[in-house]
């Protein structure tokens, strides 16, 4: 039997999870491992240990601890702004008239204006304990940038961010927001590094890449005594992290009896998505429990859906390991999609090892249709959603309406990984109907993939 | 004996409060009456009932109930952002070295970004109830518009706004957030009333002030058919609306044994402050506890600290009623400080009278030290605070500073009312060490209480 499920379930404190969860411990076919860029041997811990700090390394290439300790430091922190609630969406089901249980796990409740900020404390923490100076890191739609300098504010580290030109200059209080908590901005391509001035020359005018600005903010760390670089998406690490929002999301649901069939996530690089399943995931591999999993990326950059699962490279320097992934080829450029925070070309090596393997499924989406359902949520459930998270209500709402059609009593569970109140241009345009879609042609992700380096 | 308290405390749904508390009804000295502006007699429901909706003209005259029921769909609304945590500001003490423990009411976890909604909706709901095609408002920096607009939304109720042109033009997002809820936005003054189109003759090339859009809104309610006007701050209904704040403060305070020895709110027009503090000021009022209520407003607008306690005009067109509060006067223009909801020239008719009776005390702070403070608490406490409740953040450090000083652990509990994100610009502005401080002279003041109306 099953309690009465008020509005928002917020976990009590002694019922936060004290461990991270680790998926790769309970997948049969495991990631494959990162590569060497020159050599094309796997990284070790000790070649890994020049880019991220040392305990970072190591869980990058842990697949086989299935909890690892959350810090008490870190603990402290999540105490600021977690538990995330988990919200039984009433009012979007009367709106809907559907017989479906809809809940979503909200992250946005923290200046940093999502998830992001669980791995950001956590890689801030590492690198102190490390005795570093500082991290740098890149940004894209800024909200990775945010909630780091956020982190290394609150531990008192250096902070320095590549912003992506185009976002540097069109999100200046993201910007503004970040330099309020400290951090040192810079917008990328710069002449700070030499991959920025390369690119500068190469393309005078350019506005910028998350590949490029990941290759000025490593340069700048590798150089840089004292310095680390951190990433907020696609490596294990942050999925790792990540997991505090399925786990916390699997306690509340264990507690009030529900029992999610479906569980709904946007994937940029996968760390929403992957840390929201993770657990559930777990149960699955385990053979415990059965969900579906829906993985959604909008249509202009559908690395799961039309992309290829191949060894690439992370970034426009190649400098970084390359990994397996599903890709659309490094040099493939998303076009103006205002989820900035799902532009990325490649995809988390575990959420791609899970996809492949049959697990996960994937649904791409067009971004009129995405601020219609964010606006939808908004007037009905009172929260103004981040483009990003916008994916997931969109598949969340027509699988809503499928149940309307059928009568199943389908429970769905999706992620709300964030707030929009950044992204105001883009509801703008969308306000104006101005917005157009874009989708791109087979030949052009062909070309993007010929390209993709051969191992 | 104290039970251990949590970093934040949300309360259960049940233990939500399911009545609103009126101070008035245990006050001795009740607020003086509203004047009619042109009989200068005291207004009654009828009279009101023009402007507001009839339920809110009763509980705007209605001094004695000291209960008030929330109605079932005001809970239900409230239950999508409410319990607003109570949070114990556990890092901040430890940052700053106090044996002070530091709370705070948080309200800024909605996406109207602050305690506006909890008014907005009900008010909306009384105008829908009273079967009204739709509210007309008036908002400066936003906060209160987008909470309106937010709620009409939810009710399917037009919302007409009026927002000061100067935050039209450089709060384009917060106009938007409104658009995205439906609400039509004009920046005043407008050639749509004629109010608007006598100042914007006599004064062209203007930008606009509170007074002026109150009373454009005044205008539009009473000549459209079906609508009427709402107001989100001074008047008694809505601090009877915010007293969901402090009576969930008080519940939360109780369930673990927490004492505040001080309670510290910013105050505008005192929605905030009043709504914080009513039900601990009603046991004070009874003799059952005993409290230092600090009210914080900016030294630019200094209605407490340096106006006049006498009956005047709410707004510049001299259409609404008349009333006794602290005021600078009507024509009293305050300097562009960056706390867009504290400029008003006037203040609450019943903080004004409790202040008078000695029953609160009143601080004014400078608004380059309010940033200090604000920058200080959203690195300590990870939230980017508006400008607005960093008054109270910076009152709190102060007295905190002092208490490590004298060693003494006294218990401070502030009201954060909510987020800056869309006061970026104000940030920049001190990021770059731009921002100044402005405090009106004497001879302004006075200038401006000499044309007081002769009651």
């Amino acid at each position: 039997m099953s309690k009465e499920i008020p509005y928002k379930i917020y976990l009590e404190e002694s019922e936060m999870p004290k461990q991270w969860y680790n998926v790769r411990a309970d997948m049969k076919n495991k990631p494959a491992p990162l590569l060497n860029p020159e050599t094309h041997k796997p990284m070790t811990v000790d070649e890994l240990s020049g880019v991220f700090c040392r305990e970072l390394a190591e869980q990058e290439l842990n697949d086989h601890d299935a909890y690892i300790d959350i810090p008490q430091e870190i603990l402290d922190f999540y105490k600021m702004y977690r538990p995330a609630p988990l919200v039984r969406a009433y009012c979007l089901e009367k709106a809907l008239g559907t017989p479906a249980k809809i809940y979503y796990k909200f992250e946005g409740n923290n200046t940093s204006g999502s998830h992001k900020l669980n791995s950001a404390i956590a890689q801030a923490y590492y690198a102190k304990k490390q005795g570093l100076k500082g991290v740098t890191t890149e940004t894209g739609a800024g909200q990775w940038g945010t909630a780091l300098s956020m982190a290394c504010a609150y531990l008192g580290l250096e902070c320095k961010v590549y912003m992506v030109k185009v976002s540097y200059e069109q999100k200046p209080f993201r910007r503004e927001v970040m330099r309020t908590y400290g951090a040192d901005v810079t917008p990328s391509p710069s002449d700070t590094t030499n991959i920025g001035r390369k690119i500068l020359e190469e393309f005078p005018g350019t506005t910028g890449s998350l590949g490029c600005a990941i290759s000025e903010a490593v340069e700048v760390a590798v150089g840089t005594e004292g310095y680390r670089y951190v990433l907020g998406s696609v490596l294990s690490q942050v999925l790792l992290h990540q997991s505090v929002i399925g786990l916390e999301s699997m306690i509340a649901c264990d507690k009030y009896g529900i029992k999610p069939d479906m569980i709904i996530g946007c994937a940029g690089g996968g760390s929403n998505l992957g840390g929201l399943i993770s657990p559930f995931m777990g149960r699955k591999l385990r053979g415990e429990a059965d969900y579906e999993f829906i993985a959604v990326e909008p249509a202009s950059c559908p690395s799961l859906t039309r992309g290829a699962y191949a060894y690439d490279f992370c970034d426009t320097g190649k400098v970084c390991p390359l990994q397996k992934m599903y890709t659309l080829g490094s040099g493939f450029i998303p076009s103006a999609n205002h989820a900035g925070g799902l532009r990325y070309h490649g995809m988390s090596g575990i959420v791609s090892q899970l996809y492949d393997d049959g697990l996960i499924t994937a649904r791409s989406v067009e971004q009129t249709s995405v601020f219609e359902a964010a606006q939808k949520f908004a007037r009905i459930e009172g929260i103004l959603p981040a483009p990003e998270s916008s994916h997931a209500i969109k598949v969340a709402i027509d699988e809503a309406m499928k149940c309307k059609e059928t009568g199943e009593e389908k429970t769905i569970l999706f992620g709300l990984t964030g707030t929009g109140y950044f992204d105001m241009v883009a509801y703008q345009k969308f306000n104006d109907g101005l917005m157009t879609d874009y989708i791109p042609t087979d030949d052009e992700i062909a070309k993007s993939l010929a390209k993709l380096p051969k191992i």
